[in-house]
């Protein structure tokens, strides 16, 4: 059995973690921690729990936590697991961490994009980027695991396959995203008060969403060279689900050379389906499943190309992916405890 | 390994089966039909399985289905059970029907309820009512069980430890229900449209709805007497959950006294949780789960007891139900393949 | 043009009460009070009426209220009304308050209920409850408007024909009432999150809910006699509308004298309709609209009568009802700035 | 009084043109035409209307529209609206064409991507596209006004000002449009039964829906040379609403330049609304009005501009528009009857 930890276990990444881990046949959950809710039970917080998970919350101190456990995952807010994690490492845990704070390799864009300044920014070049479709060997090795933000998942893995084979007009990458509310997190706010936040749609941080550094990162990486994207999140009235519709010019393909493309570099990933038309993506069939479904689409009027991307934003965006991170890093089947498919 | 039958395999509660077969470690699926999409594959019906249950959906001709089947899950609309199972019977399986046909005992009520001659009337007394926490031990030699209903269920677990212990009056019952659209099953219809189903609310079939005599039949078996009831269900714009909430009088109880009543009845049942003042019940703390949680509160002023019970209608209303009546039936742990806890 | 002061604007039912005074004819917003937002413009607050409506908010300052306005409407929280009302009548305006503070007639009930002291009960016995099917003629000479609550207007439309004629049985009344989100008001809350709130049903405040002594004040007026009544509110996931369900024995009567004792009472009410079977009342059909419908069932098979009532929350059940009692206090058309069927 | 006739009363343009035409001051209902319900009052259908509009609903048989109408709304199916047009403006009938049927001016699009073949193609030369914030003075002394898509409706308002003055790059335009359910129309479908509906997020037709002809013929007229675009329409699950984000590249400007290019534009336009930053158009902030909200962002660091626009499908993207043009053509103040914000 691998003995895990959750800092911060009570927002909804934390839940979502559990609720997997809950059901994972390898995973047995030692310690909790929760900041607000300390010395209470988990179920009190997160009563759909009760019967299943009534262990109690603890401070989030470091030396609490029992020698024997395996990994810790770090559900904290962004900014907070900068402080914890190099304390874990130095316990010798495993790290996989679901915040940004280990996700961009150049220190400076913590300043820019998150008003922080990392203060173990030597770190940033051990810790490694979470994405097991792209990085798995890495994965299998890794001290720290820096879990990808939920947007750079879908649109990551709805790119890689054109960008490795060099394919895109690296200039042209338009993205409009769309997200359930559960992205927001769990504290109680205006914009996301039921009375206003059903039966609406809006576009937020238009051209300034933090995501748009780890996306540039981690899209040039795999082009080779540097790149920039115009990136526009909007919210959609309902709880779970990421939609990124992407689009882009290529340097002469087919519908069919697309396909092809995509289907070579998905061939054996589990967690990625990539969809035949007419199908299409929709958010509903990946609803609290670890899978990405993705469709292409050629737009011959324009000579544009159309991919879109759909994942559960707490499960292959977060949490589950966090759950195949550590799949891996013990060398188990990846699949382990992640085999539902969608719920309706 | 039990190897399962799914007839009706693409409605609600024949995709909510095959969800929960699918993670269940010991159940293997090896036959389903559909009458609509015979010749397809299940996943090309519901996409949400595509990887996980591809499997080919037949016709339903009994004699298709591989004699090395355990048990037939008949998850077929109303009045087509009736049809088939003696047949499945008669080729030795077992069989767990999640239709209405097999509930009530009286032959009579079909005509007066249904509107239908049940053409095997006399399977209708060696059918055990498969509700585990009121017969485990009938279910567990059944050769056919009738899965309750999702109304019955959630109002059964209510009143049972108060009717058992003879503590109502039993003239004064009522319940008053409210579903999620799932309940409504899968065909498009006017009312369950999007724009005229959302931010909608309204009761149907007041004082007539088809559930009354299985609840009646099956209250009475538990007090001991015949009863009647005032029932009015009522339609929640959400996919899956029912709440009830029923009203009744005592013979003279205290509020402790009815709590010790449910946790004496309820002591080591896995699925029912009594929940502690000042908690209550809601829906989402059970979405997904094969929970029921319960509530009971004395309304000092009025001396009347309200009882309050969420299940989610096509889990422990349905799927569920019947998954947990498949493990009582092979003597596995009841609750195998059902341990997960409600989902955001 | 009737000239109004509108006190507490920014909360729903404040802008609600906004909205209808700007589409009526008849009516002039002299005067809006917002104590989180004084200095800002409304529109600023809630930019649904940018271009409509951008008037300044000044503090709840009661002289700042110039003196040629006609009438004050208090949409200020509980508790906030009983100490500025006076003041405004002393000034010679008309008040039309939404709030509960001068529903109750006995002072005593506020201390047990809302844990207030009233610093002006002596207010209490002439203030006129507004419910004009009931009150019209008082309405009419009225200096102290105390409109209704929600959940007491659907319930009082809908027993009032049964009271007035002595038909109820007056130990038997159960209320099954369910209420949209904007009920709970616009202060974000956990239980109000979206994420926590849509796909939810549940019950609240079960046999404790404040608007008990308001229901059974204004029911047992209508019977002659005192009576209490069951109350059980609940939370539907859907932004306005209530629906009641009310459960009552009568002194036998036919479904025939039970429509007609309705159409007796409600001929010439303009915005009560009695629904005919087989057609029930749905909120939908009265979204954003004064109308409150209504349906009546005999359960022949246990003797009981079912009453169902539905209305918009916000509009019947507050700020409509407020600007038709505007409307019978200046003698105008009682429809006027009401017309308006519900929106889809 | 402006006396109109509608045909095809009871789709959701229908009603939505109804509920209108009902609060207009100035008009009055004469006739109402279903194909489906003819012989039934409008209200049995829509029992919202229940005491505002019980009108009797006629066959659609031309003859029967009395001669002292002075417009016909034409809110049927496309395809059926050119086969009855002709004859109504025989009658000498003023005509406002909600469908598709008269807005393209090349009868080979018809073909192209409605697979229909025009009838009557002599008349798309004389029908006037009722964009009234383009269109005004030709809408003044239309016949025939073909009453634009609601997609189009608002790519039109959001692009027009950078157009008219010739500041866009042609070739870069992407459009990334979503719509509210209400979009897809009244009938029963699979993809619009609320539990498959709700809680889901996809695109469709993905680079082959029927408005592109129509967004292309008018962005082309309006830029004075043909161009295409890209264009993708998503659902969201919501009743009401349309956001459209469209993304192009401009001529060298600043986005003071943008700003102050959209209000020399729609200065005196009294239903378009340029939001200042950083506010942000919702849905919700024009649900039930007749508002278009645009705003606009220089992406700076890719050098694109992100045009943001808001309208409710219904309204200003169908029946309110509609309307607008009736005021129009009759020479009435322009917000008559339109003058209502959005609703919570």
């Amino acid at each position: 059995m691998i003995k895990v930890a959750v800092l911060g276990a009570t927002g909804y990444t934390g839940v979502e973690l559990i609720r997997l881990l809950h059901g994972h046949p390898e995973a047995e959950i030692l310690f909790l921690s929760s900041e607000s809710h300390a010395g209470t039970r988990f179920s009190d917080v997160h009563p759909q729990f009760r019967g299943c998970v009534e262990q109690k919350l603890d401070r989030l101190q470091i030396e609490l936590i029992p020698e024997w456990v395996d990994v810790v995952f770090c559900a904290l807010p962004h900014g907070q697991s900068m402080t914890v994690v190099p304390a874990l490492l130095g316990r010798g845990f495993k790290v996989i961490d679901l915040s940004a704070d280990f996700r961009l390799k150049q220190p400076s864009l913590y300043r820019e994009w998150y008003d922080l300044d990392h203060p173990f920014a030597e770190l940033l070049s051990t810790a490694v980027y979470g994405l097991p479709e792209i990085n798995r060997d890495e994965i299998k090795n890794a001290e720290l695991i820096a879990n990808p933000g939920c947007y750079p998942t879908s649109i990551l893995l709805a790119l890689a396959p054109l960008l490795v084979e060099s394919l895109v007009d690296l200039k042209t990458i338009i993205i409009d995203a769309k997200s359930g509310v559960s992205g927001a997190g769990r504290s109680p706010k205006q914009a996301f008060h039921f009375p206003e936040c059903t039966e609406n749609f809006k576009a937020y941080r238009v051209a300034g969403h933090q995501h748009i550094p780890e996306i540039e990162q981690e899209l040039g990486r795999l082009a080779g060279e540097k790149l920039r994207v115009t990136f526009t999140p909007h919210l959609v009235p309902m709880v779970r689900g990421i939609l990124s519709t992407i689009y882009l010019e290529l340097h002469q393909v087919t519908q069919e050379d697309v396909y092809s493309c995509y289907h070579r570099f998905y061939t054996g990933q589990p967690f990625v389906r990539v969809i035949e038309p007419p199908d299409l993506p929709e958010t509903r069939l990946v609803r609290g499943s670890n899978y990405c479904d993705l469709a292409v689409r050629l737009d011959k009027r324009t000579d544009r190309v159309i991919v879109i991307a759909a994942i559960d934003n707490l499960v292959k965006g977060a949490s589950g992916q966090a759950v195949q991170n550590m799949n891996i890093l013990f060398s188990i089947p990846e699949i382990t405890g992640l085999g539902q498919p969608a719920y309706l």
